[in-house]
């Protein structure tokens, strides 16, 4: 059995204040840092320990990922970023208050845009002050791949990747791996590992703070999950 | 011009305790977090930014390079961590109280051990409960390259291939390069750096929370350094 194991970031400031967040890098809130630290402890309390750590370039799922590390004390784990591992690119609506939008757009298409597996929000304009295009940390990207919007599809285009060459990897040498990143970056891998439909998915979240602990067979099929 | 930028950790807690450290895993003192989250704000103050960050498996230089990073607002900044970066190893000196150790063996024996070049500590038997061979964090090494106790030339023997294939590499790639590790090791590449001699170094120590920052030329050799 291989043994893979998924941590939501906790709340951010932007969770608190109803807005859209997507590649947004805002830190996270003090409940946030709460439900980090709770997150470790279930591990502790578990006695899981790892090999490697893979999170995202937003500052949310790493200090989430350093506040695990610390909690079981591995701060010392090989610790790998990657832009592939970010939360869903959520386009123009990054930033507006979610109250806001849907009375401006309606509610039926605000839950579009947040629960279809394959519609794209409003795309950000190139020269849009929001664009993360400009950012240090993506300047070792050719800036054409930088998303401008993404449905959870194309999210998962993207992530899979990093699972392909990265994370599958690790487990193969029997490396015990945790990743720390976003509900959508998750998501869009829970569902290549599950195999859940495009409707599956949907109805599928992540709590934050509760590792979700897989279990897989040697050739990487699903076996099993629980939450700790 | 390469920027090379050297941060040691501030007060560990058996820094209070005034005993002999080494490669005993311990963590920063409040003190300390404070030493780290001031060198960040150094390095913000001066507008400094990296491209990697290097630290070693030590938890005292590790949260100290989180902190660091946290604060100049590069958390996504790759991050390498390796045991040639560790503290010298004090063999069978790590645990015991300086003044103690100083009552029991006298002054200068104790000074010879902590600052002489080249004279080894008293080594650590394989069987020592303090031995370094069964923690987790050294399992992916041979268990014959653990030091059992090191002088400084030995730090500098076992420092420099990291240099070598890691840290110059970086640096020939034009990145921006902050090394966050401890008084020995960082002393070590210093001595080299700079080609100091034997006795040279021996005078030559890195305050906590301070900065170091070496101008190097293009080929690598010395240019300038100052403090923050």
């Amino acid at each position: 059995m291989k043994t893979l194991v998924f941590i939501r970031h906790g709340q951010s400031k932007w969770n608190l204040e109803n807005k859209f967040t997507g590649w947004t890098d805002v830190p996270l809130s003090e409940q946030g840092l709460t439900e980090a630290a709770d997150a470790g402890r279930k591990l502790k309390d578990a006695g899981l320990t790892f090999d490697i750590v893979y999170t995202s370039l937003l500052k949310r799922a790493i200090k989430t990922a350093h506040i695990v590390m610390e909690e079981i004390d591995q701060l010392w784990l090989p610790e790998e970023k990657s832009w592939r591992l970010n939360e869903r690119h959520y386009g123009a609506l990054q930033g507006l208050n979610k109250a806001e939008t849907a009375e401006q757009y309606g509610d039926e298409q605000v839950l579009l845009w947040r629960r279809s597996y394959d519609i794209l929000p409003p795309l950000l304009a190139d020269e849009d002050k929001r664009s993360s295009t400009k950012e240090a940390k993506y300047q070792h990207l050719d800036s054409h791949i930088i998303p401008r919007g993404e449905s959870l599809k194309v999210t998962l285009e993207r992530t899979l990747p990093y699972w392909e060459d990265h994370i599958a990897p690790s487990l193969l040498e029997n490396k015990s791996v945790l990743v720390v990143a976003h509900g959508n970056s998750l998501r869009s891998l829970a569902k290549y590992l599950e195999d859940m439909t495009d409707e599956e998915i949907l109805k599928f979240e992540i709590p934050t703070g509760k590792p979700l602990v897989y279990e897989l067979k040697d050739d990487l099929s699903f076996s099993t999950k629980y939450y700790l």
